[in-house]
């Protein structure tokens, strides 16, 4: 890419999620970075990503890229943890601007917040299964001891927008038990739902926790990336682009996410 | 396709559905058809269908049907209650191949079954939200009650594993508690992933509520429909594709249903 061709500061944020839950980072780029505009791309015709394998997953991940720059991204933030453990790492440079996954700023600041050196670290199937944030914790400090468990169960649960019921609270002590036995002080919520289960899982957890919020981490990591560089938009939109015309959980992520969303259309992402 | 193109009898009956849940319809055909060859093609690259909408479930389903046709089927079956009521009735004459769904012979086994008149329906979102199954059942006998619900965390309980699981009954006594307050005395299995979880729900239901299997009855529609024209191979084979290579669900599906798989591959439908 020219210079000349560079997306100017006014250009949208891309960001995209297997579905809905990235809006989560969407929320957290909002309070870090207000006068950004901000894209963001939900594959839900495909959705879920997180019992794929590594292959599928990074062709999405490189079809969603190519939409929003098609768009006029100025970044792209993969806002999936999935995406951002599997596909991330051999896609970024394919790309002419700053690519950004939620990985690495958990991971970090996990390391930061631990005490006890033992971190847990639940996801989706496909993330646990990568060892990406055992990997990338390791890779600041490989004295840390690392527990990670996929909670394939956490997504649906959300997504039915059980977020404070008795069933959602069993699945999760069932799936936080082994870690909470073992001593750790820190968790990474390694999936752009959790964040929506933050008060449950405070409460099974206790105070002695600390809960990584991997979205917020996101926002910041962002904010670091575009430096003295903002947006200077005074009005920032949040465009919405969907792969699918199904929205059932959009409603409840706009509503406990207080998210005003300017706009929103059904695209095909790839082929 | 003229007499001479036509698939011979020993071509294989194709299966397909968005994941490895038709399975259950693969058990029912092979006891029902015990010298048939089955082609089952999961399109595990976009599971789950349930929550998507017409169009993108329709565009799955041509792509398909197209991949089987491709590998010589002499008929195509839909194993997918969401596929066969929302794509089918607008596909089935675009193919030169008899093509059958699990919903008409699952109306018709219900209508069949119930004595009360109340009949009970459990499936996907989408399966549900298109209301098939009432208007397959009212086509039938327009005075019968169908009291229709989704139920769209039961295929993650199952493809975790959880058939007899305290979590999955807690969730199913939630959903079938209205129903059953109502008088119901038939249940129809709306998901062809439901018959795995046949033993709870009759556990649940009691004596008195029959369970109609969606799998079984479409298995003895296709053979109604192959009537006096079966193949006679003598070495039956099911050969299985994927669209995606993660297949953890189809060991639990393997053993839960005791088939024997000839051959797995993974094979991209559509573009």
């Amino acid at each position: 890419m020219t210079e000349s061709s560079r997306p100017s500061n006014s250009a949208p944020i891309g960001v995209f999620d297997s579905g809905i839950g990235g809006l989560t980072v969407v929320s957290e780029l909002r309070r870090a970075l207000p006068q950004e505009r901000i894209l963001y791309l939900g594959d839900t015709a495909r959705v879920p990503y997180g019992g794929k394998s590594a292959e599928t997953v990074t062709r999405y991940s490189r079809e969603n890229s190519d939409l929003l720059l098609t768009e006029g991204a100025k970044m792209i933030v993969v806002a999936c943890n999935t995406a951002s453990a599997l596909a991330l790492p051999s896609i970024a440079h394919h790309y002419p601007v700053p690519m950004i996954g939620v990985l690495e700023p958990g991971a970090a600041a996990a390391v930061k917040a631990t005490q006890s050196g033992k971190i847990g670290v639940i996801g989706t199937r496909a993330t646990i299964a990568s060892q990406a944030y055992t990997k990338a914790i390791h890779r600041l400090n490989p004295e840390l001891s690392v527990n990670a468990i996929a909670c394939p169960l956490l997504v649906p649960l959300i997504e039915e927008g059980l977020l404070d019921d008795e069933i959602t609270e069993a699945v999760l002590r069932r799936y936080l038990a082994p870690m909470l036995g073992e001593g750790i002080d820190t968790i990474v919520l390694g999936c752009t739902h959790y964040p929506l289960l933050k008060g449950v899982i405070a409460g099974i957890c206790g105070p002695g926790v600390s809960l990584v919020d991997s979205a917020e981490n996101c926002a910041l990591a962002v904010k670091q990336l575009l430096g003295s560089d903002p947006s200077t938009e005074l009005t920032p939109k949040l465009d919405i682009l969907l792969t699918d015309s199904s929205e059932g959980f959009l409603r409840i992520a706009e509503k406990s996410l207080h998210l005003t969303i300017d706009s929103l259309s059904v695209r095909r992402a790839g082929t």
